[in-house]
């Protein structure tokens, strides 16, 4: 089940250290001003470099293979792929014996019957959010004057952010964060319950991204602790504007005309250069691991644009959906 | 987009005050034991009664209409039915000029062109969840010796429940609440990752249910504030089985042998009784609206049955999918 | 799989000696005019009563349940029901051991591991197609000026249709029949290729009808003895009309603003008065079996409106999916 | 909508004249053993190089990208690529103002609003059946002992097939062509009625192959000319085996036990020599069109190896549903 979308639909395809990761986006309309260049500020920013972030270098260079002509999206699936270059499986040659804490390596053995490319995760792998990235600059384009902003809050509990990745990089561990995301300019109506609400499809895709633990809309966790009269927010003019937000921009699944705010929690990274325990399954004792590879001290800090992308997909679904009804 | 499920597959329909509420459960495989006995304990814990519930009483009788032959599930999709009995539309006739605050009320209409049923909620009323618990007791029984069990643990912010239950109903007010789910016994390796994670598909189901505004696995959200060296859960058996759970059983997206953990965030229902601002569509002007229809003080004390229900709809489908690559 | 389409979706239940058959339309857009009496016409037209047809007469009236409002449907999913008051369980005792020839029983038998009800066909009955032609009521009111109007073109290979029924019925015996279904006022450019052509979709769709046995579309079968000289139709204006209609209305899976033109093939119906050779699965012999029931001499008389109905389904369908992608 | 499959599930991508096509197979179960050699035998038959088939050559080598590691198939997506080698884009220059008879060129412009490749058909190509049989060769592996194999019975209504396309091809001409398929060891039950029977599914996918105009199954049409007791396939064995096949093997839309048989009618090809009279969209005047690019006089000879592979990929998507309701 590597594809998500009723009509905006994402295939994804590729593993950490094979040759390709890629996408086929079926279900994009005709006409869209598209160029290779297009996706390279997005995927900038998912790329490592800053602080904290593996020391793995990939160009990143999108290739359109399909669904585009002259200029545009020509309405036949768009296939873009990026090679992997900088690839090192030699680095994971020990995991056949010995399950990485945090990872998914058993499970994935346990379900794949040890067919999976463990190398890096494979399939698993982070790598895998590149695709989702180049879908997302692609339905961003489909959403006219929507803004989607996405941003880390905290890392690490701490809110400086610089301070506490310093700090995690020195200890050889990992840290996770919180990341916020903003969409506005969302028409009211957009969203099909009972069972594809807002926060259905948006939840199901966050966690679709490798280490995400949690999602809240609005007032969220916090919201179980108030009482309706403070949480109902106060409708205050015919679109559907509301005094306060603590809604986050959903009622009853659909968007309400207000700004869509949710938040997600980011585990940290399960590679991290301190040793740890585990169990190796050829002796079935439990020994050191060091896992090598190259990791993120701090993974959320290249999550914001992927949590996005994965908004921006889930908003031009939500719209094509919305479209098709409106005429009787 | 009233279904869900991929092979155990459930249509929702109805509304809060027409005739009937259902489901209509497809991919439901033949010959499990089924009669309509089975379907009045879960059911009754989904019912009003206790303090804090609404007076709205009904008898949730469910009616097998199909699918069900001399005792078993046939195969054939299994229509089950449930009457509404105990309306009182009238009690929802000023909503046509005055949307209730954190309602659906307004987005829906804009949704449906002001065709929707307004009564109650209509379709998004809560009503709704009657057919998510029947098709959670199909569910149950497809899953052997697999046990789930969620429960309120606070309410209002407060582990005290009947106490907070009892304040917030002197003051005509309503309150939120935190569920805990947890199943055992579910093997390693279930879960459709990329996008068919575990967490994204009961996610996906649990921001179905209405007032749910958040949800988080294992550690969750305090993941966040985590070190990978104290989040990362050593291996210690072939099984998967792992010294802490802050993963919550779900690695990769996979089961992973341990328990299955999770909290949902419940908001304080929106109906209460105390007297609000609202925006008045016809004359534009603010005016107090006071919410007539019967109310949950503590819509989150009948969730728990709910939110296992969605857990065992999702785990059902998962293993189904799970059988079907079993063999090469 | 007993539920078809993207945006348009029907999902049937039911049984032929069961308390109820119905279907739930999810995915109808609100606002269109609907009362149970725009149901009788079509309902009318599938029913019993004419030479050659089943002595089993039903009232097939239906019941809308829900999705329905003032008048209109209301955009949440349309239930309707109709009440099996024929029946007669009995006429199927003997069907444990001896399977009818030409109907699904031994299949059916081995598919459900035996729990499937066996009575009248249970789940794979002809009755199902009262669901489908109600979902089809529902399908033309959304398709505007569109016409579709499907008939009888010949039956036992004779285009003198009565005297080859009241032959038929003199003999204890069944036949098949033509029945062809022409579509105007389709705008050209509707159909999902590559996979959901327009002849995709009707295909699917029509071979789900109980003994359709081959379907084509234009010239059909004949086409495969035609040169490309003589099959291409010349296009004659800027709307795509051509001057011949060969393809019948569908280039490269694409409606292309031409009538809309196939044909279906209907087998004889399995059920005949005559005695039959057929294995007694008790004793591993040879009897002779007489079906009883009450049987269709000529089912395909009561085809035309099905097929009709499945057509607007499927153009209701890709009427929807043409309606999302036409804003960029 | 350029995939097809519930379990076993294919997304096609590419162009005539583009860089690539290929596909993405998601679902495909760990553990198969996979080389790119396996590949080359069936793509072989499907290539030009009999007479009457094209004279554009291309190597056909299929690049497996992803899914597959060390010698089988991985439980991830298998992306598999071919590289378009032999393009002449320049071909289709005049088809901006003159739609090809016969083709999709002018019912894809108003679908696509005109942004469509119209080289060479673009999306709409048979080229795209590259991929179809690239999936099929995967379909065929997890088929265990079921063998599929289908020819072509007549072309241009001429059993002397070789004779027929000589004199085609001396005309400038093209002639269609009958394809027969036979599958042999399915075992009974297969398939997932009331909307997914074997049938609609092989249909759905027979009619997504270009120049495909009708199917029949078993009998087929001349079935609407029998009677029930010539059309009735006595039992003769518990397992389901019939004295006669009129059924082709399948009952109710579930697999009987018996040899699935059914046939195609292919088109003649649209492309041909011959002057055609067409319109010229921007002078909106009738002329004369030759249509260079390089054309099959027989394209129903290169159709066998394609609806072997539709074939394949239906029966392994109806295995897959059908493994994962076997254990209640």
């Amino acid at each position: 089940m590597n594809s998500f979308g009723r009509l905006f639909r994402v295939q994804l395809f590729g593993e950490s250290h094979g040759a390709h990761v890629g996408a086929v986006i079926d279900g994009c309309p005709p006409g869209i001003p598209l160029s290779e260049d297009d996706f390279l500020s997005d995927l900038g920013r998912r790329k490592a470099g800053a602080r904290g972030t593996t020391p793995r270098k990939e160009d990143d260079l999108p290739q359109i293979v399909s669904g585009w002509f002259n200029g545009y999206t020509s309405g036949a699936p768009l296939c873009i792929f990026f090679a992997n270059k900088n690839v090192r499986p030699q680095d994971y040659a020990h995991l056949a014996s010995t399950p990485r804490p945090g990872h998914a390596d058993l499970a994935a053995r346990t379900r794949f019957r040890g067919f999976n490319d463990p190398r890096g995760g494979g399939h698993f792998s982070g790598r895998l959010t590149l695709s989702l990235v180049a879908a997302g600059v692609v339905a961003k384009k489909m959403l006219d004057t929507i803004t989607i902003s996405a941003r880390l809050t905290e890392a690490g509990g701490n809110t400086d952010i610089e301070a506490a990745i310093r700090e995690t990089m020195d200890a050889g561990d990992s840290i996770g964060g919180i990341v916020e995301c903003r969409a506005n300019n969302i028409p009211a109506g957009w969203g099909e319950p009972f069972f594809d609400s807002v926060e259905s499809v948006i939840s199901h895709l966050a966690f679709a991204v490798p280490a995400i633990k949690g999602i809240e809309f609005g007032s969220g966790f916090p919201a179980a602790s108030m009482k309706g009269s403070e949480h109902n927010d106060p409708i205050t003019d015919k679109t559907g504007k509301t005094a306060t937000n603590n809604a986050g921009g959903v009622s009853g699944g659909l968007t309400n005309g207000n700004e869509l705010v949710f938040r997600v929690a980011v585990k940290p990274a399960s590679s991290i250069s301190k040793p740890q325990k585990t169990l190796n399954l050829a002796s079935n004792t439990m020994e050191t691991l060091e896992v090598k590879g190259r990791h993120d001290a701090c993974i959320a800090r290249r999550v914001p644009v992927v949590i996005e992308a994965i908004t921006a997909m889930a908003l031009a679904d939500l719209r094509m959906l919305w479209l098709s009804s409106q005429t009787g």
